[in-house]
C-alpha cells in the first residue's frame, strides 16, 4: 500500500495526545504513515524533503521558519508525492475557513475543532460540497467526530442511522462536561447538596478545572450551540449558525461586561434566588435540572437550555462530568439510543480525531 | 466506480428486512450495487448472467433450483466480475465453517450469525487469517457487528478503542434483550413488582414474545456466553469456545430435559422461592439483580450471570428490553464508554448488517 502523508498544525493539549497517539499507531500500521509537518504558534518543524518527523522528538526539533496559512502549507502539501492528510488541532476560526481549497486539491481533513462546522451554513455548505464525502472526484475526505462529545462514537453513529436509511426524530443530550458536573453537584438526584448556590457550584467547577479560565464561556451555552449546530446539520437540518436558534444563557444580562472572571463569579451570587426556584420546581415536579441541547427534525427546532427530567430518565442518571446523548429514530421507536461516557479530555479527544485519521486511511485506495 | 455484487443466504426475519433496506440504499448509492443471489429454505433466486434482481419483487419471483452450499454458491461468487459481498441472514453453524474459503476468493461476508464467532477459537482464527481485516491481500472483508447488540454501534466501537491504542480493561453488560425485560419486570428499581414470582415473569415475557418459543434457550445463558465469547475474542482474550467459562444458568438442573416449554414453565414455580432470595439479597444491601456477562482483560475472566447492581448504576436504570455495554478503559478511566438501547429487532439487526455493508463498500478499491 502506498505510503500516505500527515500534515498536523496544533500542538496543544489535545495536539500533543494526538501525536502521542499517532506515533504508537503508525508503529504498527500496515500502511506507511510519514508525518511532515507539525506546526504550533511556537514551533515548525518542516520536512522538505518529505521524508518522516520523528515523533517522538519532535517538539525539541529545532523550529525552521514556519509555512504561512494557507499558501505556503498549501503549495507544500499539495506537491506531496502521495495522499495527504491534514490535522487541524487548532480552534481556529481562519484555518477553518480554508478547508474547501484543501479538500479541493485532494487533502483530506480530521479535526476537532469545531468552528468550520458550526459558524455559517455557506461555509458547512462549500467544505462539504469540496469534500469526497458526498462524492466529489478526487477531493479529500473530511471528518470531524471529536467535534461532538470527543472520542464518544456520536457523528459515525447518527451518520450510520442515516445512511441504513433509519429516521433520525430527535437528538437530545448534555453535550457539556461543565455543565454536567455543574448540575449534577447543583441538582444531585438525591435532591441534596448540602445547601450550595449555584454560584458556589460554578466556583468549585471552576477550581476543580471543569470550567474555562472564565465560567462565562461555558456558561453561557454557546459551546452546546455548536455541537447542536453540528448535529442538526447533519441530520438534514439547514441551521444557519450556532446563535439562530434560542439559547439559554446563564450568564445574567447585567453580568456579561463584568470584566474579570473573579469579579463575575463574586456577583453571581445575587442571582442564586432564580436558580433555586428552577431547581426546586423540577423536584417538586419530581424531577431534576439538566442543561440540555436538543433538536427535533420533525418540527425543524433546535434549542439549547434548562430543562426539567424525570428522576428515573436516563439523563437524570448521568454522573461526574459525563456526556449523554440520546438518539430517537423511527427504527429505535419509543427507547433511545443511547451513547454516555466523558466527553471531553485530550486524550479520548485525540482518540476521536485517530479514528477519523484510520477512517480515511481506509478509504483511500 | 465499478460495480460491486450482493449474495444473500436467509431470508427470515432480518434478511427480509435486510433486503428491503438494501433496496432503499441501492437506489441513492453512488457505487452501483447488484443482487445476484438471494437463497432461502422455501425459495432460491439466481441471476445466473449476474443482472440484478429487482429486490422489491423477488419473494415473488418463480423458484430456480438452489445452488448448493458451499460448492455452487462458490464457484458462481468466484466467477463474478467484480467484488462480491456475500451476506449471511442465517444462524446456521454449517455456513460459518466456511467463511474462510470464501474470504480467501476475495469475497467479503457481513452477517449476524453469532455462530461462526462463538465456536471455537481455532473456526475464529482461521476465518481472520484469510480476511483482509487483518491485511491478508486479495481477501475478502468480515464484519458482524449485529453479533452483539444488533445495530447498536458495539463491535464498532470496541475496534476503535483498541486500534487508536487505548487500553480497554473490562468490558460489563446487560446483552439480551430477554434477560433485560425479565428482570426490569421481576426486580425493579422500585422494588414492587405487584408480588410476581420469577416463573410468572417468565410467563409473561413469553407470552409477550420476548423470549424464544421455550424460555430455556434465553434462560441457560448461552446467548449472552456467544456475545461475550465475541467481545472477549476482539479484546485478544484467547477464549476457547462459549462454553469454556463460567455461565450461570437460571434453568434448574432438573428441569434441563423436561420435554415441552409448557411444562417446563409450569414446574419452573417450585424454584421461585430460589429467585426471591436472590432478589431479597440484592435489595436488603440497596441493590437490584441483573442478569450480565463480563470480561476483564487483566485477569484473563469471562463469566455470565447474575450480579448485583447499586440502584444508580446506569445497569440497574436500563428500561425495557433494552441492552447496555459499558466499555472500562485507560482512557475513560473510572467512568465508562456506555452504549445502551434495543439489541434485538429484525429492522436493527438489518440496519446493523447494512452498516456492515457500507463499510466494506468503503474499503472496496
Amino acid at each position: 500500500m502506498s505510503k500516505v502523508y500527515v500534515a498536523i498544525i496544533g500542538a496543544g493539549g489535545v495536539g500533543k495526545a494526538f501525536i502521542s497517539q499517532l506515533a504508537q499507531y503508525a508503529s504498527t500500521s500496515r500502511r506507511p504513515i510519514s508525518t511532515i509537518l507539525i506546526q504550533r504558534s511556537s514551533q515548525a518543524v518542516v520536512s522538505k524533503d518529505y521524508s518522516p518527523i520523528d515523533l517522538a522528538s519532535w517538539s525539541s526539533a529545532p523550529s525552521t521558519s514556519p509555512l504561512s496559512f494557507p499558501e505556503e502549507t498549501h503549495r507544500f502539501l499539495a506537491s506531496c508525492p502521495g495522499p495527504v492528510i491534514l490535522v487541524d488541532n487548532t480552534s481556529s476560526a481562519a484555518i477553518a475557513t480554508h478547508y474547501a481549497r484543501f479538500l479541493t486539491s485532494g487533502i483530506s481533513i480530521v479535526t476537532p475543532n469545531k468552528k468550520a462546522f458550526s459558524d455559517s451554513i455557506e461555509l458547512w455548505d462549500t467544505i462539504y460540497a469540496a469534500s469526497a464525502n458526498n462524492g466529489h472526484p478526487g477531493a479529500g475526505y473530511i471528518f470531524h467526530e471529536a467535534t461532538v462529545g470527543a472520542g464518544l462514537p456520536v457523528l459515525s453513529t447518527l451518520k450510520e442511522l442515516l445512511e441504513t436509511g433509519d429516521e433520525v426524530r430527535r437528538i437530545e443530550g448534555v453535550f457539556s462536561g461543565t455543565m454536567s458536573f455543574l448540575f449534577n453537584s447543583f441538582a444531585p438526584l438525591s435532591g441534596d447538596n448540602g445547601g450550595k448556590g449555584f454560584a458556589e457550584c460554578v466556583s468549585e467547577a471552576r477550581e476543580l478545572g471543569y470550567t474555562e479560565p472564565d465560567p462565562r464561556d461555558d456558561l453561557n451555552g454557546l459551546d452546546v450551540a455548536r455541537k447542536l449546530t453540528i448535529l442538526a446539520r447533519m441530520s438534514g437540518l439547514r441551521v444557519k449558525s450556532a446563535t439562530s436558534f434560542p439559547i439559554q444563557s446563564l450568564v445574567p444580562k447585567s453580568l456579561e461586561s463584568v470584566e474579570t472572571a473573579e469579579a463575575f463569579l463574586e456577583r453571581l451570587g445575587q442571582f442564586d434566588n432564580d436558580m433555586k426556584k428552577v431547581k426546586e420546581d423540577a423536584e417538586r415536579g419530581g424531577g431534576v435540572t439538566r442543561f440540555v441541547g436538543a433538536m427535533n427534525v420533525e418540527t425543524n427546532e433546535v434549542s439549547v437550555g434548562l430543562k426539567t427530567f424525570d428522576k428515573g430518565s436516563a439523563i437524570a442518571g448521568l454522573k461526574g462530568s459525563d456526556n449523554i446523548i440520546s438518539f430517537y429514530t423511527k427504527r429505535y421507536g419509543e427507547r433511545a439510543l443511547i451513547i454516555q461516557g466523558a466527553g471531553a479530555g485530550a486524550e479520548v479527544t485525540a482518540m476521536g480525531v485517530l479514528g477519523d485519521l484510520i477512517k480515511v486511511l481506509q478509504r483511500l485506495k
